[in-house]
């Protein structure tokens, strides 16, 4: 019988100078990998620095978490960019946040891009290109992390053009729609708070790659990555009792392998 | 014999979205090093993206010209930073552009700080030691360029001490005291304008490692690169007869190397 | 008879630190009205004094030109803003020019909305409402500038529902459908480039208040304000022969009044 | 028996984006004057736009409080600027928030540089020539705000040659020399934290115009406005303790009024 795995990634790093954001100390301690910020959409070189090291000292995976240079608007509100923009946009980060790593002896695992600029890949196939072809042109060993799904279903495909791993994400505390997409935040009921039905879903998915969705059909979503939060206490009690149950269930929560090629 | 060779160094990679500065596409035929801006004081991601292949094309050492984060002083006034911030910060800036020269397939070969960040190295050895971690902590195989004579004096000393080689640094078209340092830019006569005088002065460096000062004393100044402006067409041209002489004198004008081990 | 009028307008003020932009020095010899940048999509403090200075100087109308916070892709980029966000952002540029027409002892005459955010308030009601809401808030004196034909239709309207003045602008030199859009810029002969057409289509604006489509269907086109281009010596040229023509024929350039209600 | 009164300000609107920073719903509840950050070192538009609304509802005194342009580093770090550099700032801030008093019919009343620039302005009678002269040229009704005691002397003489109002600031929360000057934060001792006594020395600054320093000597410090801090919890509660006890005295707080002339 194969070994149940599964990676839990949380964004992190999101401070900002002499703003705080997000308790990285305390999430840390139960996820398996970290995309974290890198100065454009939040985050700054000593955050950055301070979070790499941190990641490193837990054995957690580490990712770049490239976003849209809008501070303000903390990288989720859409940013109108070509493709060379989007391209040269993640080769940046992707090297800044590097160049941490390099100095904490860290290997970069993974790049998962941020907010607006994660939804327009899911959406829009010549965004998703531009970031794989940026990837690919740093480092093609990197992870390329993006929307499971109906929604993402291109991404797979393009990291593969590109010569990269793809590892596909899951919201554990997003309903979903019958034919496997996430339910908009927009309607009641699209972000589950109960924690004991969070963390079933997903030990769900860890160990049958499969959700219920809001009309109880049960529909399949294989994933390799479930994304958790850690910007409030509640958060954090999630995401510790998400890891507690998956302990207890025999699934071993560890830093994102690629999905299985086809 | 030993080969006589110099390396002529540039600022460029300097233009920032839609605008534009410096005749890059005309000075680099002419010069062996790029130091290119890394969007802190100058430069974005696209600049860089294009000044890294055009460096590469032409066979021109690539370097980072890390700054304060001042787009709007172009990294021209002094900021009082931290240590850990200067260190962090040219960690950061360093990695940015490193990731375009993986992507071009192109070796960055030193880091020379710019502007407010370069004096403060060449006056504040706590400063020149920030720098020097933060080039160490990425790659010891880079060259930290500083001032040559009195006032970067310790630029070597610190450079050693964090496993890095150094180059040093002299400006033909600037005049020196006779203990070796720059006349002021606030003094009559600081910046030389003709050309055949800066040329000779360019060929007396490469040859002789020697420079007149204001009082027509003979100064050594033992450098491994002079550094050139391509901002104008005037100084292109200067760039341009400095490049012809030393072809005529036999100096071979090829990227840095560090200065001799003493 | 009534006497014939209109104004030239011109974005003006869009150096940034070092950089420069515009031949402002130039064409405000011939225009009388300065859309002026307010440092988020160009323009910074410095460039902002001396422009209103220099606006004040000549006699020119001056007007603030708010846009997105992009300087990097110069306020042309489309950003996804809530209404509120628009609103606030124009609050904000209006103010801080408004404080350098008060140190100039200037009076601040009109609003012109810069590049995409010009375009978002010509296609959506909603953004052109927001952009009113902010003018009417700070000084309900000022003029709000739109496009001119079907596309900015709403503009007049919306201006009168918050109690605002509205000229509506024209631009000389692109071409206009038959029903009184601009051609797109991405076809062929979308802009005009010979100067003795572009001002004949100047006059015929400003004295019939007509224009030629590209079927040759003359098209009324009712405006108060016609936009010109300071940027390359050539557009000067232009803006000089335009300026040339209407004084020939007894337009007089002045800064721009509002439309007549209905 | 004329009436005693002080101003309490307190540093508000440092929120920035999805970034908060302070509990100004709290502790406005206690103060009289708000100086409210311009989106330099601090705050955004909207921000802004919150804060005016808040402090106009509550009866608070709105003053500006313009910073260097420096988000990351929270206005705290030196940058050297030009004394036109300086005025063009503090202008520029000036009129953002102005516009935004002006959307709410809120009277601003002050301006109090933040952070460096404050210091700057202490030490250096340049720097507070070139505020005041910012201030001046936008609204010669603002009341500069300044440091009382000696490092602080040259503010009201500058303030008055420009035509400006002054008024002078103390900290009820931080020890004093013998000679009035604020004893270093690097220093043990520096800050005071026990509220009671806190509040006792800003009964003692209202009423008496007298401080004691460290040593016990007791020194005249004739302030109009005591800076008072709404960060933390702990802060808020200081704040509280300061105003009952000011209110059980008799002392009105109330917005700030200008030092008298000598």
């Amino acid at each position: 019988m194969p070994m149940l795995r599964i990676d839990l990634n949380c964004d992190m790093g999101e401070s900002f100078g002499t703003y705080r954001k997000g308790l990285d100390e305390e999430v840390i301690k139960f996820v398996s990998s970290a995309n974290i910020a890198c100065g454009w959409h939040a985050g700054d070189p000593h955050v950055m620095n301070r979070t790499v090291q941190m990641a490193a000292a837990h054995g957690v995976g580490v990712g770049a978490h490239p976003g849209y240079p809008d501070l303000e608007g903390f990288g989720r509100r859409a940013l109108d960019c070509t493709r060379d923009e989007i391209r040269n946009y993640v080769i940046y980060q992707i090297g800044a946040l590097q160049a941490f790593c390099a100095a904490h002896r860290a290997k970069m695992r993974h790049v998962k891009p941020h907010g607006s600029l994660y939804n327009a890949a899911s959406e829009d196939p010549a965004v998703a290109e531009a970031i794989a072809e940026g990837i690919a042109s740093v480092n093609p060993d990197l992870i390329f992390v993006g929307l499971a799904g109906p929604k993402g279903a291109h991404i797979k495909a393009i990291g593969a053009r590109f010569g990269l791993k793809v590892a596909l994400e899951a919201f554990a505390d997003r309903a979903y729609t019958p034919d496997g997409n996430l339910v908009s935040r927009k309607l009641p009921g699209a972000v589950l708070t109960d924690p004991a039905l969070v963390a079933d879903r997903a030990v769900g998915m860890a160990k049958e790659s499969k959700v219920v969705a809001v009309d109880g059909t049960v529909i399949d979503l294989n994933v390799q990555t479930i994304c958790v939060h850690g910007d409030t206490p509640g958060a954090v009690e999630m995401v510790k009792r998400i890891r507690g149950i998956l302990d207890r269930e025999g699934v071993v929560v560890r830093p994102m392998e690629p999905a299985p090629k086809e």
